[in-house]
């Protein structure tokens, strides 16, 4: 009885924008198929076939969702050649993306259920053109996904390790545990800079120090308002990663800086 | 029984945008006199006033809602004027818009059932403006048809084929069938340059060439994958018209083209 | 039993832009804790930290919503500062937001049951950012509350006069009941210059004339038909208040006028 009303959560992460009609037929899709499914805009901003930012947002952005939650995530420069269409279960969530490291830090940092190359073309729309495999495949999938569709049943199982790409932003530690170091993934709407260096480990912030570019070395600050309007400040981002921001201010705009930047953090 | 929880789907495309509270205020309004109603944006970024845009995206975007579906279209560059609101059902849908050649290929290509101006103003808001239709006539008409009003209450039935304009963008065949000329009617996210050029009957492909501007003519391709990186590509796109692209980068900067411009097909 | 499925609504408005993943993470949240609350976007295109913009829209939209709508509203420049974050129930709906003048036109012109400061930190998520108290603290409150929380256990009650802030824009009468000033406060999509003076009370609109920068002074005008295309008008607005366009134009382009600008409405 409680199976009669399934009310899944699928998630939608695309770089195909909102200035089209691609998200709107990929949930019509959807709602033709699994009539009760909610779905959620996790993001259609990430920058055009941008796999290394959509692979950090969606890793970053996995703990706010529900437990049952399917992912469908499409930055897909290789569609219409021959990579592969891919779903992957794990613990938590289910993931159905093109196989191109978009899933990296899932298939890293998550316990991995089971992983399937999607080739069983009755879970597809009858007919699929050959540039929106997000309308023609990943939507489809997911909704009969969402109906309690087994994961196994979409195609031959794969190894997980790979579909692990290892080409993602890194975050290094140096021998002597004194520097970490990143780059600037990406600016957000504020033109606050996200870099790929993880505070989690970093137990006193103000032993740090973080250096990029031009800008004076400075203290990693606590929020905001630690340091006068107009100042550019380092801090713990939303994500867990160090930003670099300007306080009342676009740091993006105003300081130099770009995504692919080095940024550096030293223990004084 | 069935009937207690209706879950219609009303479908949203108009020339907003999302940089005001024009779409949240339509889906408040939705909201209030239908609640169960899942509304659903297929965009809100047809050019500002462009009909022809939007209906080209309307009706190529039909196929891939439910049945029962009900769209609530407004581009409206005569709204505040005498034109006329309309509420169109066919065989598989329900659409209110403004009678402005919006429905064009709804007219011209779905069965239509019943076509009626709307006048019945106890289906609008109380308070209308001149210039929100979208919030003050066509949402609560729409959330009102999705609890089961039917159509011919809103007013006295019109001849549909009056509500056809013939000024949307062309697609014609040569008298020796040999040439197919259409225009470029807009640059997606991506920068690729969607034309009229329907491809649903060309049978071979690869023996046909599109000519556009200055560029070389180039065949029909079937994928990116085609040709080499920041080369440009004629291909079928999503939508079932020819398309022109860049591969890996945006045709829409790169080439010189824009909306307007003819393209041709030639049979080689 | 009539409660056992409560599908209350959640109203977002931010200054968070959906450029970025904050709003999919804000969502992801309340579905994480409310599963069958319905999340309305009213808009996440406030002007980043313009705190008067957003107090405007949201006054504006409180009437297209229906009643027992929780409204989450975050333009928060104080973010990490002392700012408080309270939560309002007017007779109406209810409101979560810092403690900013975002609120002061419900403060002012709605019935307000109750007014507490948000302390209960048993209501936010476990680990909270100091930088996104939208994801933090906004959403899973505004999320309890739509499951069924009473407002007074977020915390202690407040003066709700405390929380004005008196530095909105403007509406002020002459003495002589002959000039209503006010202000541009901002430029939708459309280019439209939507002003602060409030037409409610205006009885003979054709008997005042709108004088704003060096443009001639002009009629207030019911419809855009009643000019010539391309001519400015000054024109009852959606939202209550005096707009300047220009037909089948953008005002905010052409006319030279922008947000802060007085204008003035003169009795003839």
């Amino acid at each position: 009885m409680s199976g009669m009303k399934e009310e899944r959560t699928i998630v939608l992460m695309t770089d195909f924008g909102l200035g089209d009609t691609f998200v709107g037929q990929m949930k019509g899709v959807i709602r033709s198929i699994a009539p009760s499914a909610v779905v959620i805009d996790l993001t259609h901003a990430v920058s055009p076939q941008n796999i290394a930012q959509g692979a950090f947002l969606l890793g970053k952005s996995l703990p706010y969702f529900p437990a049952g939650s399917i992912f469908v995530t499409v930055v897909d420069p290789g569609v219409g050649t021959s990579r592969r269409a891919i779903a992957v279960e794990t613990a938590k969530h289910i993931f159905v993306s093109p196989d191109n490291g978009l899933l990296s830090p899932v298939l890293q940092h998550e316990k991995v259920v089971r992983c399937v190359r999607i080739s069983e073309s009755r879970f597809m729309l009858p007919v699929s053109s050959s540039t929106f495999h997000g309308r023609d495949l990943f939507s489809p999938v997911a909704a009969h996904l969402s109906t309690g569709l087994p994961v196994a049943e979409l195609g031959q199982s794969l190894d997980p390790g790979e579909c692990v790409r290892r080409d993602q932003p890194a975050c290094s530690l140096s021998a002597d545990g004194k520097v970490l170091e990143g780059i600037i993934i990406y600016a957000d709407h504020f033109g606050n800079l996200v870099t790929s260096i993880e505070t989690g480990t970093i137990l006193e912030p103000k032993r740090w120090e973080v250096e990029c570019g031009n800008i004076s070395p400075m203290p990693l600050s606590l929020t905001y308002g630690s340091v006068p309007e107009g100042a550019p400040l380092a801090y713990r981002g939303s994500s867990g990663t160090v930003e670099i921001g300007l306080r009342n201010g676009n740091a993006a705009q105003s300081l130099g800086l770009q995504p692919g930047d080095i940024v550096r953090l030293k223990r004084t």
